[in-house]
């Protein structure tokens, strides 16, 4: 039997934030998601996040964790205090007990899993997770034997300059043997200068411990501050950068670029500089994406080119170009071939194949047949003031420059609207529509200061 | 009584400028600008600028430092030559005298201060400020006893290898005792290998000269070339971004980020990657800045999103959502709860609360009211080739899509302004306005290949 | 005599590519390009590249080099097999042979130059090109004597501990004596873990084998993924930026700036974050580009300022003001103190001096004259469904807000256009024109919730 728990009760003052230190996001997901997260695969039979501090708003951001249990620590009083907690609703549980903090959001899956695996081999009563540090100052020092028996941990305040040498320290991630830990939580004392309950005052109590060494010390991060939390943003995006470029994608200046966990990107996608992939997001085959451009929740054909752009919510088809400065959101779907250029948004917009909207455009709630060729300036006017209404173009039609299609409005296929003309009512196929004032010119009107003349 | 003298004599070769050295910017400020600065806080008695290349305009960048005198180095023939021009203006003066370079722009006031007291605890003939260098190739070495006394300083060429392997180096930055510099200076020789009037001289004359270390090396990084500016824009920006960092400010990729020193930013904002926040530009509460957004001597409110956008000189209310692609200059004014969207320009706009103007919209020397909503394309028409007039649209109004407004015009408040339509007059309140042509439908006009029928 | 082989049979499994390792992209070349374009200078009498994996294609990519032949290695069976190739068409040839690889695109031609001069030198059968590097692990250690004579290559597998402590490896780099490498070559067997034949091996059967360090290591740097291809992007750029930062170029963090290799940067020109000068672009003294700017192949002239913007093809006279959200496209030309404003493309368009186009418009095949001003929301309609055509307005002329101008069409010079005009025939010089319907109002046609009234 396997039962996690996660130490989410702390304030982290150092934070300077209303929000409890575990919900600070990090890369769109919350620092005590990315634990749990962390232990989904081990499949625990006990899952329990002890809370405390804005206790309330921490479970219901955690709802959506099914048979996630909670603890309360009404008081914070160490982290001895907070595993006592444990003592009444595991009172039955016989096994393993994995301790996690709710702020190490770097922390693997195979990582907290190679840490019960050493536990049960060893048989210990405890093992701690530790890692190797390049500077390990002010962190206590972890002595082991050469089975990874720990035979002391020392403060670094209490360290000879021998002893400061081993850079081998505790992570605060843990896994107990649950019967001996419950014995031993009720022996913890104060006596120490935070006047608190430590969690490491167990080891006195138990009789083997042991380390288990992590490889990638970053996973051992701790969140205390913003500029821990823009290191573990860089750690986590560094990781996806590499996880993508070892699967065939392209990235130029890879440190300005971030790509969320839930992306898909295929082989042969080039990421041009100060571009984000975010969200739900896949890029098809060949498509370059950046630079400056950002995709949330969207999905990308094949062979496409979004530049200078933002996409959310939206799909775009294969082989088709989208910007410089182009804006497309609102579940809009694009077909191939197509051609959305600069300053042209679409909303909730449906577009056929090889259809173009190259300059100027707003296009909302409108639903475009193929082979349309929307003219520079051209308008859906889809909001009456009220309500929202729809647009819907046939195919191979040409709408003018500066034209306004007022809807709701149906538009026919073969159909041209001429420049500058605000159309309010259906077109039938094949009909040419203007709606425009006749030109008239006062010659001679001006001086060659460009003044009326008197 | 303090006296504090500024070399800004040089020409600065390597920058390949015709500005002097000292004039460059760095971060909105000079190299010089940023010297003088640091020193504003120590309240010396007596500023000097020791001036020499493009004097004039030296000295004319920086007449609003009040009580700033120059001194004319009129060759420049070293250090040494460039402090012997302060013997006529000092003749009367008694105390310290503390020598910056004018191109060190990174020296904080509280080393400088520290180098100070450090030169009375000693009653030193001079101090000299000295760095710890990790790769210290290429510097003399400076060599104490104990209580930091200078014992000797040896060029890096002299040096043998048990001495080279010591990393104390010289700034250039001084404390002297002025009256034993001033009996000092007139002996200074050119017998080196530059032929030049070397400061450093003087130590052979002084009786008790001190090492005093600082505690952050760049502090002492002199700009010879534009690949040091760059460096010390980065070390400029990395303290900016972990001051901001600590305060309760999340940055995403701080490193692609820009923060001028005149800047405040409130907890819990989060700037995007990509970002620049300048001038004097404050940023409230819960503010979300960027991706690729750019800020200068604009004010954001609470709760705010502002996106891909360039926001110059004007204020944004509260809980408003600006961009992607927006542009706001010219002191315009937001109020809250507002959304300017994409391909949106505000130039001196004062817009009211809750109003709208979503997309491709230009809104120049304007005044809106209250839950305006601006149709997507609408132009106010502020400019007829000679001079700006203004436009003032009432609460509640509506202007339709692709609508211009000539000005000067005054909309009055629930007006709706019909899609395409050219205002020229005056509205007045609850009215309908319409200025657009009738549609007429040309029926079976194209042929299925969108040609005109014979 | 010189001859110079490359080798660009591989295929590059682990690029996750189809298209030959050889052939991926690099900052707009080719990796195999970088690596013959190093070696233009050496004049060398016979240029080989030897081709495998999709011979075809990297032959058809390699067409514009002049003079350089072809050898086909039909199987890839190592190193030693591939310039086995050589035999049959160096069959008369005398002289030194220099084998370089076709995925090392950092090699600079001096050092190539320096491996032959030292070859030369020395009289030796061949000479490797060494590196020292920080971290050889991995990488076969070359032992040479005090003259660089090498005695032994040990793998690293096969290294004792204080072997392990030699820092100079191969580069893969080699100057060979053709004659005596060319009675080598039969002996090579496949006696090894890959059953490859391994140039190396030659070695073996050679006299007089001499080193020649390189002294900067990141040349040696092979692509064989994605990282190693990004690292390689980013040591080009460094070598850029640090180029023209010398040269009197301002950047600010130059880590997130791009430069083309055939760019041309003027003193005194400032680099904003995030942008791109990219192909054969220049740009004038004094200009300010950025931040987040992309030009393409395209020329600023002195004093231009550019921001968030892109440029392509195109050319930018003095004094102009470009941006933000400005693109400029398909070879258009802008004259001198020009102001190209938010949201505005231009495309195909000649502009003359002192002409404004400040917000919202679509310029396509137009050709615009001195002092024009543009109105905001102007589009010139250059697209009939079929083809493209000129709009052209002359000198001090002004066209209104969201006026549209149907090309083919001619405006003279002093014309003023009202706003919201559709023009569809020329207007002589000095004449108004107006294209709108009169303005109608219903008054008192809503009620205070802006509906209409019963």
């Amino acid at each position: 039997m396997l039962a996690v728990a996660v130490l989410a009760a702390g304030k982290g003052t150092r934070m300077k934030s209303a929000l409890p230190k575990v919900l600070q996001p990090l890369g769109g997901k919350s620092l005590v998601e990315r634990v749990l997260n962390a232990t989904d695969a081990l499949q625990a039979d006990r899952r329990i996040a002890i809370v405390g501090y804005c206790s309330d708003q921490v479970r219901a951001a955690l709802t959506h964790y099914p048979n996630l249990e909670f603890a309360e620590q009404a008081e914070q009083l160490g982290t001895g205090h907070a595993i006592q907690q444990l003592i009444a609703p595991l009172s039955d549980f016989r096994g393993e007990l994995v301790v996690l903090t709710g702020d190490s959001p770097l922390m693997r899956t195979s990582t907290i899993q190679a840490l019960i695996d050493n536990h049960r081999q060893h048989q210990a009563s405890a093992t701690v997770l530790t890692a190797l540090l390049d500077n390990p100052t002010g962190y206590g020092r972890v002595f082991c034997d050469r089975d990874m028996k720990i035979e002391r941990i020392i403060e670094h305040r209490d360290c000879n300059a021998e002893q400061l040498l081993n850079q081998r320290v505790s992570t605060g991630v843990y896994c107990f043997d649950w019967q001996e830990l419950a014995q031993a939580l009720p022996k913890l004392t104060t006596n120490n200068a935070q006047k608190e309950y430590y969690l490491t005052e167990v080891f006195d109590y138990l009789e083997s411990v042991y380390a288990s060494d992590l490889q990638d010390p970053d996973e051992s991060l701790g969140i205390n501050d913003r500029l821990q939390l823009a290191h573990a943003y860089e750690v986590l995006q560094k990781r996806a950068r590499e996880k993508w470029m070892r699967a065939g994608v392209t990235m130029l200046l890879p440190e300005t670029i971030t790509i969320d966990d839930d992306v898909e990107l295929a082989p042969n996608v080039i990421i041009e500089p100060h571009s984000h992939v975010r969200g739900h997001s896949q890029v098809g085959e060949g498509s370059v994406i950046g630079p400056s451009t950002m995709l949330v929740n969207s999905t990308i054909g094949t062979n496409c080119e979004v530049q200078f752009s933002v996409v959310e919510d939206s799909r775009i088809g294969d082989n088709c170009r989208i910007g410089p400065f182009a804006r497309i959101r609102g579940e809009s779907i694009v077909g191939e071939k197509c051609r959305i250029g600069n300053f042209v948004e679409l909303k909730n917009a449906k577009v056929g194949d090889r259809t173009n909207a190259a300059h100027l455009s707003y296009l909302g709630d409108a639903t475009l047949g193929n082979q349309v060729n929307i003219g520079a300036g051209t308008i859906t006017a889809n909001y009456d003031g009220f309500q929202k209404h729809q647009t819907t173009i046939g195919d191979r039609s040409k709408t003018g420059s500066n034209s306004v299609l007022v809807a709701p409005v149906t538009i026919g296929a073969n159909v041209n609207i001429a420049a500058g003309s605000a159309i309010t009512e259906d077109i039938a196929d094949n009909a040419l529509a203007i709606a425009r004032a006749k030109q008239i010119v006062k010659p001679d009107y001006y001086d060659q200061e460009g003044r009326k003349k008197q």
